[in-house]
This record gives structure tokens, C-alpha cells and sequence, in this order.
């Protein structure tokens, strides 16, 4: 027998979008890596391990990446709802996050931390203001994470320049370097909140420190518009005059995007998140994601901030991803439960350079989410990956493992104190 | 004091979607009808009761209404995903239900019984097969339903004929008159699945036993072009001619309804049910909702079946109904969230006749759900409507009141044996 950490059994093990479900199936952890998997009793026939958790009527599956989102705006969850957008960013996002303070933005990726864990989350990427202060959070917390200091031509409650960010971007860079859950990224804003020469700048220090570039990219029609008005090409085109564009880009929203967009996108390797929930609710549109797939071009999902969503539910995120592209094309064949999950998991990860993330293989960081099936919206489960992407909820997640650690066990978070937590965010008031 | 049955308290009490919450709210309840509503000093100075549920984290809001669904397809959940409207209706739908038998349909409605509790459910709509034994585990159960036998003109598992089928009908009628919790209806399945003097006879059968009639309508292009070709009118006309459109018509999906359809769908009183998820995820496309809202039409909301959708979670279904209505129109403030509540609260009661239900007022019938704020993804609570349709998700409700008796009770069924249930249903395969 041989002796490693832990074992989780399972009613399914899910090893990855293209693998059939094991029945019965078991993953043997050592360390932060994978070092086994396969059915129950072969499992617990070769390994032993001091902690076992059993879980008879579990769904086993790679942790969830949630590709975009602005942590700590769950502070302002349910402020700003149901207005246009002018007034919702001028009158309610902007006025509430001049009050922002790193203690504020703590509590806030805090409370985005215990939601995303509890929602089977265990990567994001994070576009924010005081990236710094997010990024301790995180650690400390034990979720992996990409976190990029917010880039803009005007002062920020962080920053008084671009500039500055981006010298505190690099900071950060090399202050995190090799951490094994934080990686910091070079984020310039938008195309229209960002001079061509801080996006020239970002782009720099992204390739120079070998980093990757993430940026809000053509989200709505004003944008587009916007763009051309300024520059006389559309914004993707835009960014590739600037040389931002290539493999180590992450474009987000892609929502108005033609057809000579997409090329480009396909021929400089750049990769799309699409934010579904979002785009809706703030009326941007919808992404042309079964396009952007029939291109080649990797697509992530992402939830957006908690002030455009109004949640962090990857698995809201993922039905939503695959029915309106249905909704959207007349194709019911489009964006399969398969599909969605992809971007969620290996698509994501490989994305990102981490082959490493995304799969339940020997050899693989251990990442691992469980979900219990015992609850009648759950059953019968004739596919577990339909069930992930047309019937599970954040809720139904039970157990929550990042490079090996447990972060939440049948139900309990390990690494916040949610009581104190919840206690905290209920005394302040920023509405 | 004054002695009553029940009382339920709760950080937030929502009398209605028009309402302000009241903060530290109860609700005192006498046998089936709510006493008292107001803040929780004053109920419970007034009132006493042998029970008291005390949710000092609760929002208690009027149950949901699921206005449209087929409960047994529970059976089928994730069997028939991502295939081509043909294939799945042909060679997966209708071979799976041509297998049903009353014992199955008991089953597959207990299971949906199960989920619709647990998501804040306390009242639906329900066109299927074998209905009347639908009817006995819902009354057992202790729901509140709207159940019709479908009507084509071809044979069902249930009967030989659309005719056979509307005489039974009227037997069901009979049945149920005056029961607290059953309402029988009229439900022709669809203006290309029954020829005109089907849908003549079941228009007449509705009248005269003054019965709510509930059809699918205008739900697919193709549904549009076919009625087209055979009869030269759109289908909302087709019905209109044959006498079909009223006051208790309601009118299932109408995604296909032009400025002319709308016009006489208000001119008639009808009430659209308004599936989004389904008519995405079947790629049938958007109904003009906010239109519809706009023309004064009675918009219901409802599930569908869960192999088109495939839950039956009404929270997840206001969240896409608001979003898509903003990203299908360009406009932000398009089906705000309380436009989206009282699609599934006191409009779908008002539709039904019902001005009792779907409010939370003295005098009004004992339909009651708590559901627990003390959870990540729903604090900060600034705003409990917002939070109910852009954060909340079935898993999140605690307690279940129908007509003054409790079916769920601190997350625990009481009127189901959940264990028993599950393990039956993990013994049949259909697949």
C-alpha cells in the first residue's frame, strides 16, 4: 500500500469535459499534485491515506475557473440594479468606489472568496483597484488566482496615474513570482480609457515580464463606435496597431466583434472570456461565442463583478453560456453542456499555460471540487455534465480543495471565518 | 392576545413586489389565512402561537408561482441535451413517454413536488399525461396546482384520444370542485397538435365549467409557419377564430407574436407564460416580454419541463427572464427585478383569479417562504427584491408554507419521505 494524503471517493469522478463519468471512482492526493485516479476499490486497493473523504453520492470534478470578475464589488451587491448605464456608472459604481479603502476591498474579496468557494470556484481572474491588498487576501485564503492593478488614463482611490499602476504592476510581478496561487497580470481598462500610450506601455511590461495582458474589449456598441470615432478602426484592430494583441491576451466581453475581429483574434492567438450574465444585464448584448468557437478561438467564461450579475455562480454562469447561445443562433446543437464545461475547466486552464489545471489527472495540481447529488434537482443523473451545466447551483458544492489544501469540507469553510465575516459586511454601509 | 397558529419571523418580510420591506418582520398566521403582517415587536405583542419559527437571517416573501411546467419529465432530466428540436422530440421525447405508466408518473411528480419545495415553490401550472395522477400526489403533497390533461389528436399513453381525453377532463373537473388546493384546466397541447374541432371543444369545455384553458402558443418559427400554411392566420388568430382566446386563456411561450398578435392578445384578455430558459436551451428564440409588459398583458413566468431546462428553479428563471429582457431590447432598465417578482407573485395570482394568493397581507391565503439571507452570495441585502431575482437561487430557501401548513421546515420536507423518494428514483433507468 502506498501512503499518501488524501482520498476522495465519489458516487462519479468527472476527470475532465471528454472523459466518460467513473462510476464508483476515487482521486488519491500527495502533496498538491493528483497521484491517482480511478474506480473506488482500486483506488483504496493501492493507497492509503491518513484523511478519506468519503462521498457515496458525490460528483467529483475539476475546480471551476472563473475567468472574469472585479472581487471586492460584491461590497456593493444589489446597489445598482435595473438603470441605464450612464447613471449606473456615473451616479452608483464611481461615487461608491471613490469611497473605497483597502480595508474595504479586504472585506470585499473576502466575502467574494466564501462565495466563490462555496460555488466550486477554485481559480479567478481578477481585474481590480488595490490589487495589492486582493492579492494577500487571496493567498491567505488559498484560492489561485490572476490579479491585474486596474490601468486607467485618470486617477483612481488607488492610484494617481496609469503609469503608477503599472510601475506597482511590476512591483507586484516580481513580488509574487513563483507564489503557487498568485500570479499578477498587466491590465489596462479599456480601449477608450486608456491613451495608446499607456495601452503601448502595458503591453511592454506584459511581454517583458512574460505576463499575460488582460483587457475589457469590445463590450458595447457605444465602444465600437467610440473607437472608430477616435482611431478610424475597430477596437480589436486598435489593439493589434499597438501590439497588444497576441497569445499571452485575454480579451474580455468580445460582445461586438465582426467578422474580420474574429480573424484577428484567431491569428494572433488571443483568447476570448465571455461574461453572459453580464453582457445581458447591463444590455451590452450577446457574444458571439458559437463563432468565436467555429473560429478556433479559446473562450473562457467569466462572471463579471457582483454589481453587473448580481452573483459569483459559475454554474448559473455555464447554463446561462449554453442556452443563450442556443437562444441566440436557432441552433440548439450549439455550445453543448460539454462545451460550456470546457471553458470552465481545460480550456481555461491551458489558457493560461497551466496543463497542469482543469483535469483530475496523476500528475495535476490538485484542485478539486465535489458536489452532493442527493437533492432532487440533481436526480436522476443520467449525464453528470448536463447535470453541472443545466441543473447545479453554487449550493450543491460540499467540498473545495486548492494544490491540496481543503478549503471547504462537507459544507465548512476552513480558511474564513464566514460567521465573523458575514457579521463585518453587515455593519457597513455604503448604499 | 390573541391566539393564532403560526407565526414567522424574519430579518425582512416582503408583503409584495411593491412593497419596502419591513425590516424584523412577522407574519401571524390563523389556519389558512395570514392574520397579521408587520414588524416583529408588534405581531408579537398582539399575537401568541404554540409555534413560532424564528429566521433572524429569513426573508419571508410570498411562495413562487412556476406558471408553466410538466412535472414527470423530472424523469428525464439531462436524457434528451444539445440534439436538433427533431431528434429530440422524435426519437427521444416520445419513445421515453410512450414508457410512462401511471406508477412512473407518480414518481417523476413527487420528484418535482420535492424540487419546486425546495425552491420556494407554492404554486404551478402543469399540462401532462395521466394528470389526475398527478392531481393525488400534489393534493397529498400539499402544493397548490393548476393541472390539465394534454389534448392532441392523436393517441397518448393515457388515452386513445384528444376527445377521450377532454371527457376526462370534465370528470377531473368534477372531481376537484371545491378542493382548497386543485384547479383542474383545460389544456389543448398546441394549435398544430389538435385540428379545429378539438381546440372548438375544449374552448367550449373551458366555458362552460368557467375553467382557466391553457395551451402552448406561438413558441417556434416553425409552429408560426405551419399554422400560416395551413389555416392563412397567424396562430394567436387561428385560436382567436375558433373562439379560444379569453380572460382564462393563458397563453404558454409566445415567442413568435407579432404587433398584431399582441394587440388582440390584449384586446382579449389573455395572459402570456413567459419560459425563457426553455426557449432558449430548445433555440426557439426570445419572447418580446418587455413589449408584452408594455401592451399591459399579464406576463406569468414558468419553468418549463426539465429536459428543457433543466430545473425547476423559479429564482434562476427570474434572473435570466430580467437579463435577457435588457439584452435582447439594448435597454437597462427593461423587466426590472420587481417587474420580475410580480411576474411570479401577485400578477400570476391576479391572473389566476386569485388576489388572495401571492401577496403576504391579513386575510390573504397562508402562502409562505422564508429564505435564509446569512449566506455569501446574498449579503450585503441592500435591496431583498434585486437579491431575490439577481442573487438567490433555489438552495437558499428554508421554510415552505401552503395553505397554513408547513411542508418544509428548516430545510427538512415534511410532507415527503426525500430519502425514500431519491432511492426510488436512483432504481428506474428510462436512459
Amino acid at each position: 500500500m502506498e501512503r499518501v494524503d488524501l482520498i476522495i471517493t465519489g458516487e462519479f469522478v468527472l476527470k475532465g469535459p471528454s472523459n466518460p463519468p467513473i462510476s464508483n471512482g476515487a482521486v488519491a492526493v500527495l502533496g498538491d499534485r493528483i497521484e491517482s485516479v480511478g474506480k473506488k476499490e482500486e483506488v483504496l486497493s493501492h493507497y492509503t491515506a491518513p484523511k478519506i473523504l468519503e462521498r457515496p453520492t458525490g460528483l467529483v470534478i475539476p475546480g471551476l475557473f472563473n475567468a472574469h470578475t472585479h472581487v471586492p464589488m460584491t461590497l456593493f451587491r444589489g446597489l445598482a440594479d435595473d438603470l441605464p448605464l450612464k447613471t449606473w456608472l456615473e451616479e452608483y459604481i464611481f461615487p461608491m468606489e471613490a469611497r473605497l479603502t483597502p480595508e474595504l476591498v479586504a472585506l470585499g474579496t473576502e466575502l467574494a472568496c466564501a462565495e466563490m468557494i462555496r460555488s466550486g470556484i477554485t481559480s479567478f481572474i481578477d481585474m481590480y483597484l488595490f490589487e495589492e491588498t486582493i492579492s494577500e487576501v487571496v493567498a491567505r485564503v488559498g484560492l489561485r488566482a490572476w490579479l491585474g492593478e486596474g490601468l486607467f488614463d485618470f486617477p483612481t482611490p488607488a492610484f494617481s496615474s496609469g503609469f503608477d499602476a503599472l510601475k506597482e504592476t511590476e512591483r507586484l510581478i516580481e513580488k509574487w513570482k513563483g507564489h503557487p496561487l498568485i500570479t499578477i497580470t498587466v491590465d489596462p481598462h479599456t480601449p477608450y480609457t486608456c491613451a495608446p500610450d499607456l495601452l503601448r506601455q502595458a503591453g511592454k511590461m506584459a511581454d517583458k515580464t512574460r505576463s499575460f495582458l488582460v483587457i475589457h474589449l469590445a463590450e458595447t456598441a457605444w465602444e465600437d463606435q467610440e473607437i472608430r470615432t477616435r482611431y478610424n478602426v475597430s477596437p480589436v484592430r486598435h489593439l493589434d496597431n499597438l501590439g497588444l494583441l497576441g497569445e499571452n491576451t485575454l480579451a474580455v466581453h468580445g460582445v461586438h466583434l465582426h467578422e474580420k475581429d474574429l480573424e484577428l483574434i484567431k491569428k494572433r492567438g488571443v483568447k476570448l472570456v465571455h461574461c453572459p450574465q453580464s453582457n445581458l444585464k447591463l444590455a451590452s448584448g450577446v457574444a458571439p461565442v458559437k463563432k468565436a468557437l467555429d473560429f478556433g478561438i479559446p473562450v473562457l467564461l467569466g462572471t463579471d463583478g457582483a454589481t453587473s450579475n448580481n452573483n459569483l455562480d459559475m454554474f448559473e454562469e455555464m447554463g446561462t453560456c449554453a442556452m443563450l447561445a442556443k437562444g441566440v443562433t436557432g441552433d440548439p446543437t450549439a455550445v453543448s453542456a460539454k462545451d460550456t464545461f470546457s471553458m470552465v475547466t481545460s480550456i481555461a486552464a491551458r489558457s493560461l499555460g497551466r496543463e497542469d489545471l482543469g483535469v483530475l489527472e496523476p500528475g495535476a495540481c490538485c484542485d478539486i471540487v465535489v458536489l452532493d447529488l442527493e437533492r432532487p434537482h440533481l436526480r436522476p443523473c443520467y449525464n453528470p455534465v448536463s447535470q453541472l451545466v443545466y441543473c447545479a447551483r453554487g449550493g450543491d458544492v460540499t467540498d473545495v480543495i486548492v494544490g491540496g489544501r481543503i478549503l471547504m469540507e462537507g459544507g465548512e469553510l476552513t480558511t474564513i471565518d464566514e460567521e465573523r465575516l458575514l457579521n463585518r459586511i453587515k455593519r457597513i454601509n455604503l448604499g
